[in-house]
């Protein structure tokens, strides 16, 4: 008999409580666990810690899949003991682990074993976005990160804008929260004056603030203040 | 002052209880509520009901948007009261509303007239499905239903392999359940044999099931029984 792996959220905010954020039915879930495989320990530690589950933490196993130890980890080394029984929990440093985190790794590595995989429900900052912006949900493609070099980054930004009209697919991407306000001013530049553009700012926590206009509406108004605070960015048709 | 719209989650499956995959957290804001925004009167006053919050049923007011009332009624008129004070819950069918339920038109509503909008966490089959594929979701497309007419079925299935290979971008989709058998048989007559398919089906409820395989993997193996199962697919590179 294998083990399961289980993909455990946690918040997205520090400044939000794991069960503001989290079905209480997770609980038991991570309670009946001794192994997890995480993005980073001390996150990772400190979120079951303030979660309050059964065992106490120092008895618990941890191993870091990270961009830093993913090249010179053996993925199949991490998955090993679920081969023989043992189950797993993946944390990744903040919201659902498996989308933007080496997690994905763990998983595919599952699949190609035929461990069972099963994803518990958490705060996930795209869906939310998507959700809060009146944009269409029908269709939208979440991008990652922009690129850094200035070309790229217009490139970028200008064949989003395409999409989005073209196929009436709503766009989603983020970037370093410190090169927000840049960003920010960037899209104005950019973008066509009836272009939709969408900026979803510390959800979850208390200072949530979503707002969408159009480009030329934006650039009527006080921009928010973006400087260091995790956004997501949506352009819509 | 004006209300807050909120988007309130429910669960997908009709055999997970609602705090199972919801937080508790949500309960507090479905308690301050009694006007409600719904694609459905009926699943909505069941899944209030299940969820025991604090009023009386029949003291709430609900009011319905869905494929039906979209073209007639006003969306205008749904997001009055909340311009003049009240604040209102948006419930879809299943799952979290605004992504592919008429929602996002109130929404939409509520930011052109500068209303607040708060998103509830819980479940979304398209972030869970991308969690558990251990596909690429650093970016990923959600395109909603498959094209019902043959020649333009088979011609959206190739443009989504094509994008997933050329991009690296994930594309999820989903169809009518009770065709998702044909479309599961369409997908690997249709697909390279080395492309990744992945199927996850019943998400949250007991029967879940998450399998990915490459489209050579999957010609090999006994089908699942997806007939009538809720299921989302997923093409990777």
């Amino acid at each position: 008999m294998t083990g399961t792996l289980y993909l455990i959220p946690c918040p997205i905010s520090d400044e939000t409580a794991p069960w503001e954020v989290l079905p209480a039915a997770n609980r038991a879930v991570m309670d009946g666990l001794d192994y997890f495989i995480v993005e980073n320990t001390r996150t990772a530690r400190r979120f079951l810690s303030r979660a309050g589950i059964a065992r106490p933490i120092d008895e618990l196993e941890f191993r870091e899949l990270n961009e830093h130890t993913v090249a010179g980890r053996a993925v199949e080394e991490l998955v090993e003991p679920l081969a023989v029984g043992r189950s797993a929990g993946v944390i990744s440093e903040a919201g659902v682990p498996g989308v933007a985190d080496p997690g994905a790794l763990v998983v595919e590595a599952c699949h190609r074993r035929g461990i069972r995989v099963v994803p518990l429900v958490g705060p996930s900052s795209i869906i939310l976005a998507v959700m809060a912006s009146g944009l269409n949900g029908q269709s939208f493609a979440f991008n990652g990160y922009l690129p850094v070099k200035p070309g790229e980054r217009t490139q970028a930004i200008r064949r989003y804008e395409r999409r989005a009209q073209s196929e009436r697919q709503t766009q989603l991407f983020i970037e370093a929260p410190y090169r927000n306000v840049k960003l920010l001013e960037e899209l104005l530049r950019t973008l066509a004056p009836a272009t939709r553009l969408g900026v979803a700012a510390d959800l979850t926590a208390p200072g949530e603030r979503v707002e969408v206009h159009t480009v030329a509406e934006w650039r009527e108004r006080p921009l928010p203040g973006l400087h260091k605070r995790p956004a997501i960015f949506l352009i819509g048709a």
